[in-house]
């Protein structure tokens, strides 16, 4: 299991907060993940001018319910923080089912789930819920109370960033402005924490920076304010969607053919015999502001099922039941081993490129010969003496051999040992 | 049904004359063009040197027949002006039906056929007729009397030019040589003519210039005489095969990646589920004209049935019965289509590029988030920011979004309106 | 069977030399070799220096065997020389069954066969015999006999230079140190001979160098003898495999886009329904050193079963009867269509670019037109107009057509001749 415990068990903990993108929901969620890594809390101003957009006013949100004629509550934000149209506005009121019905959303395809709805840039109320309990709501007088705010305070955001041996940068970001569901996206905040935690604990060569930011508006004032420091991100990772049990499913940068792009789908061949490898699209998460075209970062987004194509998706289905420590685990090392690619991926050179040296004096090489099948370390050993003429790194020695990075790894440590290859 | 019915009738209307690459029939046939289009009437004398070739001497025919011993008319040209061996030289013989036999053109495989030969360059006559008549000939004399002139006079075609807001020109061409076959080519010279109507009748971006040609001799001569205005076609297509009921097929240009290939492609593949996209090989039509090395302009061709691939192919089963009013409406509604995206197709460059401009303020995007499925629309408004970094023009982005062009257009055009986006 | 017969008598003739890196067996293997082809033999002393190698001791050996206790030869090297262990060392011994199981080489999994197995590079001894043979023997004391020499001497190669009209050369190579087996690689030996042979005998182009070379060591020899030599290798082909029944396989060259690979390629095309093309991968025969990345060379290696896939491989199963005449015969046609395009590739420039040139006043073209089918004759006057525009050479335009190689040739040719294109 791993760490899968450790990752369900937070999940768990953030689950009953009502997380928006700005309120109190967001800052409980903030300081849940620093009990576990010290991020740096960071608020930015309602009304902030970022990039093309304005931070909007917070939304906090105590009691929100409907009422029948009988004094019945039909609806109720207590039982569950997807009744609620997220950022309504504050409402008193007395009406019809006729007037209450265009504020109410439903799935009639799925009617047992509340749908997970938002009104962020349009000031509106409404509340979210089965369509079977819409369908019992009687011709009858309806009272309304939303008693939320809307009004000038912060938008929050954390960042944890772990300094390496070299300044280049490797982003893992996640958003976290959804309310109770547990796939989309706590389960990309928790595989971050874990991340987060293994690499603080151990020497790395690149420097790392976690974002755990609000979806859009979030990654637009994080662009905003650090518009100098993307220079330094060399590959980034947009997670989420991690504990559910599709196979992986990898959107690539928008440039497509990043060292990322070729490190993932590299860590997903010689690891899955299923899994997607997706072409970049302006939509889904926020990759769309890291790749968009003046950023244009090498970043891509790594979940298992795919935005908007399970059926849980911005649902009450998207529950604790629907991910589990297994698959959270497996998403976590699938990630440290992009991670470790990430360190490990280097160009060599060939100090004796003219035919190949002579292996067994080295004690490289088996003894006895004219067996047909070579092993895959020896043929590695062969594969990088090669290839390593300065123009592939080892991953694209690992593609061009079929043999996984991490032998190819071992087999360039111990030629370099050897003294048959210097690092570039 | 559109234009059908009234290509349809030009067809009908073009369908009796004898045409040749020379002579009375392509006369007739420019002078019925002339009466929908203000065609120029272009003539070029014989003897004229024209690339590598000579303008033929001028044919005629007024009358051709073969006549057993009992003054039968076992073959006779006014019965279908395929009988003839076209440009056969005048004849008045007598002779045996063995020495007759090496004049007769038959196609044993399709014994009710009549065969559509020819013999431009060499001095020679001859008669074509269905295998199952020619079976029926007897151990007789015959009389052949071949009423023809091949003497000095003219090749003639016609141009039409609509002056656009550019001189660029779009170069729309159909070869006007063949005697009474419906679909090569009478569907391409009445589609041709319903699309010059059509353009003429409206403001267009590029210049547009329609040739009426004989075919191979024609475009040779065309391009001898305008060597210095090859350099202005941007895009060309080679009309012909548009009234059978086929797949649409394409046939690319020489170079294989010019513009007018990716244009009809992508009309074609968010069009229809099936056609076909043919590589430029030297043979065909007049793109092999178009297309020599020297030239090498980016001209495609547009049919419905291949060259050479339909057994109706230059023989009397191709007839009035072989086309129909729909499916020449259905191949112009096509051409426009191809038109309209090659006059719609620009680049454009996001004035927003960092992150995604606010599109709720702007009133372009719905306003409740959180449904999975993003429209159509909204979604080729991403795409247009997103791509619009000046190297990827309109047609580049509905050939990555797989939204159709339209779409996309329509988006530019809303963005551009809300400044968003500027053309370059 | 044109050659098939010389060539399966010169693999009967080979056969029974019990051939190593060095050694008497390498001697007699040239000898013969020479007996039909002038071949020069060049010896290179034991303890030169050769890249990263030194040229190992010569190994030659007498007799060896084991007895049980009565005397009984339970192994003896006079019935196969693969029952010893290649380059085994002199050894008089006597032990228990428990001891000598440690120097004995079976394949359980092929039971009747004997395996071929070599110690080159690390002091050793050993025999090989039949797994059925081995469970036969009982626990007994054996005495053992090994009757070698291994001791200052040196490692001979044949090397045949066929001077062309210029000095770009074809290399032609083929490993000769493996005993008594005949695919692996009598089979190339004997087709480089006789390919050797039908050269010698008439006028190339380019020169040719054959080499008959002990496997790795014998290549890096060479190699290291004749750096300065290597840059005039225009294309190379590593021979080894060619009289087993199956389908043809092709190794491409390191960079994988050379010529030869693109020639062989083609030659396979056209001429067989199934064969194979194989990337390049580091191991396998001498492709390995003159592939390495120092040199990368364009070589590429034909055979017919692939290097180490085929049951009968670097076993006694690769015997007389698994070649014949007829698969040698087929594989040297092939060779000679492979040389004969290398031999006729050339680039031409069109004369007359603008229009096609035309074909009927030159007596190219059929004189009736209208015909659908077009002869592939004709179409390939027509392809190495339209192609020939300097960037394109015959075998582009072969590949390009679809057309066969010598069919294109043949239609540059009469173009040549009737002036309308010249070779560049």
């Amino acid at each position: 299991m791993g760490k899968g415990v450790f990752m369900y068990n937070l999940i768990k903990e953030l689950f009953p907060f009502c997380r928006s993108i700005t309120g109190q929901g967001v800052r409980d969620t903030l300081s849940t993940i620093s009990k576990y890594i010290p991020i740096e809390i960071v608020e930015v101003k309602s009304g902030t001018k970022v990039l093309d957009w304005i931070v909007p006013l917070e939304w906090n949100i105590r009691e929100a319910w409907v009422k029948n004629s009988s004094g019945k509550k039909v609806i109720d934000f207590n039982k569950s923080n997807l009744h609620i149209l997220n950022y309504s506005i504050p409402m008193q009121a007395e009406m019809s089912l006729e007037q209450l019905r265009d504020h109410i959303y439903t799935i009639p395809e799925k009617p047992d789930w509340i749908p997970y709805r938002t009104s962020y840039h349009d000031e509106n109320w409404g509340f979210c819920m089965t369509h079977n309990d819409f369908l019992e709501l009687e011709d009858d007088k309806y009272k309304i109370n939303i008693d939320s705010t809307l009004k000038k305070g912060v938008l929050s955001y954390g960042e944890f960033f772990i300094e390496g041996n070299i300044p280049n940068e490797v982003l893992i970001t996640t958003h976290i402005c959804h309310p109770s569901m547990a796939n989309d996206n706590l389960s990309g905040i928790s595989v971050a924490v874990a991340l987060a935690e293994y690499l603080s604990k151990r020497e790395n060569y690149y420097s790392y920076r976690f974002l755990f930011i609000p979806g859009t508006i979030g990654s637009i004032t994080w662009l905003s304010k650090n518009r100098e420091k993307v220079g330094q991100i060399e590959h980034g990772l947009v997670l989420t969607l991690l504990g559910d049990s599709s196979n992986f499913n990898y959107k690539k940068s928008r440039k497509g053919n990043q060292m990322i792009d070729k490190i993932v789908e590299n860590c997903l061949k010689n690891n899955y015999k299923s899994y997607g490898i997706i072409d970049f699209y302006p939509y889904g998460y926020d990759e769309r502001q890291f790749c968009s075209p003046g950023f244009d970062l090498p970043v891509g987004r790594l979940s298992r099922a795919c935005h908007g194509e399970f059926e849980e998706y911005h649902t009450s289905g998207d529950n604790l039941d629907f991910v589990n420590e297994k698959n959270l685990d497996e998403s976590l090392h699938l990630i440290k081993k992009i991670v470790n690619t990430i360190e490990g991926n280097f160009y060599f050179n060939n100090l004796f490129p003219y035919g190949e040296p002579q292996l067994g004096k080295r004690g490289l090489f088996k003894k006895v010969g004219g067996e047909s099948k070579s092993k895959s370390f020896e043929m590695a050993l062969l594969w990088v003496l090669n290839q390593s003429d300065s123009t592939k790194c080892l991953l694209d020695i690992s593609d061009i051999s079929g043999i996984s990075f991490e032998v190819v790894k071992k087999a360039a440590e111990e030629l370099e040992s050897a003294g048959l290859i210097e690092k570039i």
